[in-house]
């Protein structure tokens, strides 16, 4: 088997480990926890929060993490689990003579531990950058050959989490062997400070990190850097669906890197996920919808959600689009795994050659399902979608029978329908709005997972994690809706109980 | 040359292994025995049984397998040939203080050596399951690093078969050589046990096993993971006919995987079979028709014949499927070839956007060929298969005339024509029918492979194992057959002797 | 971040290098400079000068070389910056008794130094030639295995420059770190000599270098050879725009190499150069206006420029583009990037079977703008450049607001207007003409890089280095231009002060 | 460079030996001959013989080998330059404790040193085959481990060529460099053994053996096994023109393999040529013109020339396509290079879906070019040749003018025309027509190059070697003429000489 269905997942919940020890590999000298559902402990759910490379590049500085963590809090990002303040590439200034690395004293006065305990003191955490070279991509000295030096410095920052980059590696790739050891030295340092560092490999999808990168690290890019732009091909980013191009490149659509998902929608796993880059949302490149298509796809795919935008200029639609619980509640799901793209028309291009309408359909932990209507084409039209569509792997996998999915009353629920209104979300931004400090009287609009995970929802049937009912659909049928040209109708499907409860006593 | 072609077998026939002696080879201290026909002297034809992932995934246990072993027992299936009894994934719960696996003691109380002892006594045979990584692709312990210690447990199991996976395989792959190290070290430490265990590798094509594996296992997976569907492509499995996708991907439709076959016809041979996957019978997912030409390529190319349903709700139509002896003799043919795809025509697509008609034949060890007009278009079409085409390449290899074949009378025989009828079937499942315990009164629909070998069977013209006859194909002729959607004519032409023999006399 | 953006380069600047030492790299014993614009401190900016092989092959002495030379520094060629006289293959006659490589004594009968020496005198710099093989291209002794003998002769002659070759490599390559290792070790053979020597590798694209050359040398070359074709395609240049083509091949055309460019744009940074191949022009396959388009699109990308003509029977007209200061330079341009192509859309194919017109900008060290409308098309056409399209990338860059270059006046500058007419450029090679000794009294047309700095003179604007102003682009607007067939509209667009200044004082 | 000119050949004539020493390149080992033109000094011309292979496959012996070469003397073929007899797989039948191979007795009673006596005695040469990998493709034992024992065996049995297959080879294979160091093996097992042995690769193409073979090896495969068809594509050899292709396959046709020696024409050169696999000429699955392209695109793309099929049963016109000096003439021209296909296009498609016209030239080493007008297609067509397109190389090689075979008056020598009739042929094969054993009265139709050289013939203007005239070129002219389908016009472009002499003299 290649693929992983999720009915091995209650296997594992058998697992007697009383009787069981976990045990070094003899051929890594990793410890081995059988069974676990990550190589580290971390990450069981993609990691969320804010780096500041898409809207600042190398324009670091001390008061730059400061602001836009304490921005999260007041807008309450923090909250809706955005915690990670993740600070790229262009930090350091060189190494000193020990060999370890120096901050820019400019740039950062006070020192790294200083921001990290600022940060930790506001419930965020630290993320730092370096990369799996001799220089950063900035050109800033690398880590290749200095692993332990640098993990240990990180650790002794309290540093929370490494974005590992690729660039001047040296020529330690072309197969998967190459690359792997390249990353798994990080890997081991990070394992060996004894500090829990969340670890986010940043190669581009060279040599198919989906394929070996689960054992020794928590994310993983599987495309070229995206950029702001909904749905135009970019000669920098050449490749397109095809796995193991040679030439990952950057300036990758939207559009681009949601379709190299399609392939490799197995890899994604609790601990480990395939990361399709930053957040543009609030960059200015697209439409207020193309936007939320963005983040939506983002989320169904379990990507890592990292804003990469100015949080202290967000404007109240982009903030609105950041703060969506239910659509977040998807990304946070326990299943921690991604969408599959069911069918995949071409329809009339538009003014950038491309044009298609898809359906992705996701099965969340509790059995509700999620699709998306995907119309990535030039012109509104009505899109279907069948439970014989959305139900085809349990109909493919051994089942023997139909499965008893497709005779079901499903009811429908739009994800955007309680969209926080601008007027809301401007409130937020001048300080006007309450922040929501516990779920007890909660909102359609507004959730706080610090005070409640997304789980932990999901189990009380919060509101704010299930958009709105807008119809249902009947066994055997199908939905229906008509998607604006360039948007998403993203909907959760939920069993219908009373109808369920007469089945069941027929 | 890098095609093998049958008329060196005769070569073989000749070697005087009195003068020549075994010898270690140098490069991997592997014994070899000259002129071996395989490795370790299993598999001379494809492996059949039952493998439990498609329909039950990780649900498994003790009773699962043993209920399973009586029906393919009391259904006749083991005497038609199905014999091993492969228990996939999950089964482990990790490994012992002393670096061994453990069983999980829920699922299998009595252990494991208690289960192949009890297959044992219903003449089946047990296989397991492992991966070539530190983990299985369910995240139990894998066997990289392990390899010694898992095959002597397995060993001391009296265990017949080993499926060994890919997943988690820390990068350990991207050049044949890296493929090959890595199961090569189970090949040795299987043969180290002294036990014959059939080896087979499930590493989804990757690195061309095609091309290395004969020397050090019995069978390879050629593609991704097959799923149950006649020909819907699935984003999952982008690879189609080219060799050397980089990413095998699964949900592979029978369509898929079988013209990955046409490309690597040469790489089947005694002692090692390209795998392509378990079979889907039963499954639900395709029509009675399409079910058909899955059974009949899968057979006609020397496929291993897993079963990949529960065999405990098999209806009789797919009863009637896998228990066709005429069908089965093609798969166990002493040739141990693959099928040659002649040509391909792209036709009408249907509502999948797939449409193609194709003409496979396969020349087998007694001079009878097969040939399949394989409908896989969108409407019934009659299909035509000339001489010219089925013996093209006689014609091509250094014939300096045309063969024989073309100028001789070739009586065509239907071998779906005796399909047990589904009375028979429900008979046979309900224990109203007799099981065959010997051949000595054999019908039309039902055959003892335990009894009398397959290669027996043929050599005496066992009607079992012939369909029937349909009608010939004059010298330089042509057959002609009405296909209906999805579906295939399967024939199997022999030489009519009376026309032989008028000519000879000439 | 896979891509570089000039944003980074303020960064550097900041360096406080007081407390920061260089450093060992402990994977390679590189001596890494953090920050560093280049490994070796050399071609901040891509060399220019003169290579034999394309127009003389093996035919290579003494007095071709010094003649050349003479005739560079008598047409201005060596103020405008081309420096290197590089011998290409075919110097050598073997290795002696010690190993040392052997000059061939006919066709330098006074060695190798005397050349130096010579060239230096001149105000010239020489370049030598072996390859990373066993052989040379011409089947001469080539440096693999004996790189530190070699590049301690060629230091011990005063060699400024080594082109490296790769013919003959022995295997050594089909993964990046096969073939980083193998240019690595003449790479750190070369920095033992202590002698400052321009390194640039000649491995056709091979195994991607633009992804690791930059740590070990100067420029690198990306694709097959280069002949003197505008578009045709040679079945010998199989690759196309797709990175990663195993058969780089040659004779490939100025647009096939081109193309190529357009993924790895980024790969270009100071120090490190994507060489594109030597210039054709001169040489007699190409109309003018098609050598104008190659010339412009060699210097837009940053590509070495090295004249690959028989400089002693330079035409007026070929000299005159060789010539244009303002083109040089873009080449020269301090911020050591190449070009973006915008858009590209097939038009109607010319007798080749080729059509495209095509896009391409760059942004400017000091915020200027190029823009290159490129017809390569079979007839004239009008063609347009939007700023929306020629400031994508600060749109879509993080931007989250318009970018103000979009609401600017923009003066364009034809960079061709200026050009020399062939009686100025005929005067020059009949000696009849002055040469140029400062800038103080400087011409349209012509400029001595020499005694003023490319870099000096922009800060200066120097009227040779803008050509000539042929309009302007309002706010959000575009730029027309009709261009013929087979050519090139090069504008540099500059901020109209006035305009900025009225838009400040609002 | 890439590629490699003829131009510098001249160079290395001007080598001062007395000079320099050969000397041990480090990273291999080997003696380096500075400028050789063979690694090993031999096959300065392409091999020519014959091979049981093709027609024969595993049914070998002792008497097939030697009534094939006592066929070969006696009409003609040995002194037309087909001296190797190849024996291909299948001969042994494995190795004795001392392993050593050993040969089979009943198929070679009297040893192998028996079999290389009688053909040295008969004037032939005697090959051999073995696999770098643990068997031969017939599963015999194969070299690899065994390289020297081997290689000293074949050594004592006199043996002067070894053919070196790719089967089983253990997956060392998937980069240039695991294939170098495989066969790179065999090759210093054979120096060692002090005989000349010439060394023929046989790994299909595959890591692009024509980039790293030359310095190891006397020829190597560049495609996937020949099969006797024209232009039919067959799913066994999936690779067409794109290089790097991961499964070379077999069941190529002429127009397959053809087409793929177009990317890699400048691979071809003295002492290595790229192996088109063996002729098909006579074994029946083609017309009589589609043979004449074979054989004449093979002869002028410097294939090895091997005959495969049963010279005992050969047909007079057979004999007359193998026996044609002129083509033969090509194939043995002293430049040692491939043509190259000047332009290709689609045209019509025949029944195998398949059709094209295309032109090929090549600059033979006196100054004669060769043009082959290739009509692949379905209909006649009249075809032309410019001199424009014939000498596209030097127009596009550094010429910086016209070059002067553009101007110049060239003869036509149609190298068909003179094809020995099916009579002479039949006599030679009947035994009443008397041997040819000098040129001293040669005819236009047979040609003894044991007595006088190729290379001698020619600069003697024998007329065997040129055809017959049919027309002339004037200067910027055309040549066209009406070609059959699947047909080709070859004919020898010679300088008129009345035509030069008179532009001298102007």
């Amino acid at each position: 088997m290649a693929g992983i269905s999720p009915a091995w997942v209650c296997a594992i919940a058998a697992l007697l480990v009383g009787q069981v020890v976990s045990y070094i590999d003899n051929s890594t000298g990793q410890v081995i926890v059988p069974g676990a559902s990550s190589y580290n402990g971390l990450n069981l759910v993609p990691q969320m929060g804010w780096d500041n490379w898409n809207a600042f590049q190398c324009n670091v500085n001390e008061s730059l993490l400061l602001n836009t963590a304490q921005a999260m809090v007041d807008y309450g990002l923090r909250d809706l689990g955005y915690q990670y303040i993740v600070l790229d590439d262009c930090w350091s200034i060189g190494r000193n003579s020990s060999g370890y690395l120096v901050e820019n004293p400019e740039k950062f006065p006070h020192g790294m531990k200083y921001i990290a305990d600022k940060l930790h003191g506001m419930g965020m955490k630290f993320g730092m950058y370096s990369s799996a070279g001799i220089f950063t991509c900035g050109r800033f000295p690398g880590s290749l050959g200095y692993e332990q030096k640098d993990a240990d410095l990180w650790a002794s920052w309290d540093v929370d989490y490494l974005k590992y980059d690729n660039c001047f590696n040296q020529g330690q790739s072309g197969t998967p062997q190459l690359s792997f050891n390249r990353y798994n030295a990080m890997s081991q340092a990070l394992n060996k400070t004894g500090r829990s560092i969340l670890y986010s490999l940043c190669n581009w999808g060279d040599d198919n990190p989906f394929d070996w990168a689960y054992t020794i690290s928590n994310s993983g890019r599987m495309s070229g850097d995206v950029y702001d732009s909904f749905n135009r091909p970019d000669s920098r980013c050449p490749c397109t669906e095809s796995i193991g191009c040679a030439w990952p490149g950057f300036h990758c659509s939207i559009m681009n890197i949601l379709n190299k998902m399609a392939a490799i929608q197995s890899r994604t796993m609790s601990g480990y996920f395939n990361d399709m880059d930053m957040l543009e949302v609030g960059n200015g490149g697209q439409t207020d919808s193309e936007y939320v298509v963005h983040f939506s796809m983002w989320a169904m795919n379990a990507s890592p959600l990292l804003i990469g935008t100015n949080v202290l200029t967000l404007s109240p639609a982009n903030l609105a689009i950041y703060s969506n619980p239910a659509v977040i509640a998807l990304n946070q799901d326990p299943s921690a795994s991604a969408a599959v793209r069911k069918w995949q028309y071409f329809v009339n291009p538009d003014e950038t050659g491309q044009g298609e309408i898809a359906l992705w359909t996701r099965s969340l932990d509790n059995g509700d399902q999620v699709i998306a209507l995907l119309n990535a084409g030039n012109t509104s039209m009505t899109m279907n979608a069948t439970l014989n569509d959305i139900f085809l792997d349990p109909r493919t996998a051994g089942a023997y029978q139909a499965p008893p999915q497709l005779s079901e009353m499903w009811d429908v629920y739009d994800l955007w329908a309680n969209r926080m209104s601008d007027n809301e979300a401007a409130s937020i931004i001048n300080g006007t709005s309450m922040n929501l400090t516990s779920n007890s009287n909660s909102t359609v609009t507004r959730y706080n997972a610090t005070a409640t995970s997304y789980a932990e929802g999901l189990k009380n049937n919060d509101m704010a994690l299930f958009g709105a009912k807008v119809g249902s659909i009947p066994p055997m049928g199908t939905w229906s809706a008509m998607i604006e040209r360039h948007s998403v109708g993203l909907y959760r499907l939920r069993q219908q109980p009373s109808g369920l409860r007469k089945r069941d006593e027929l």
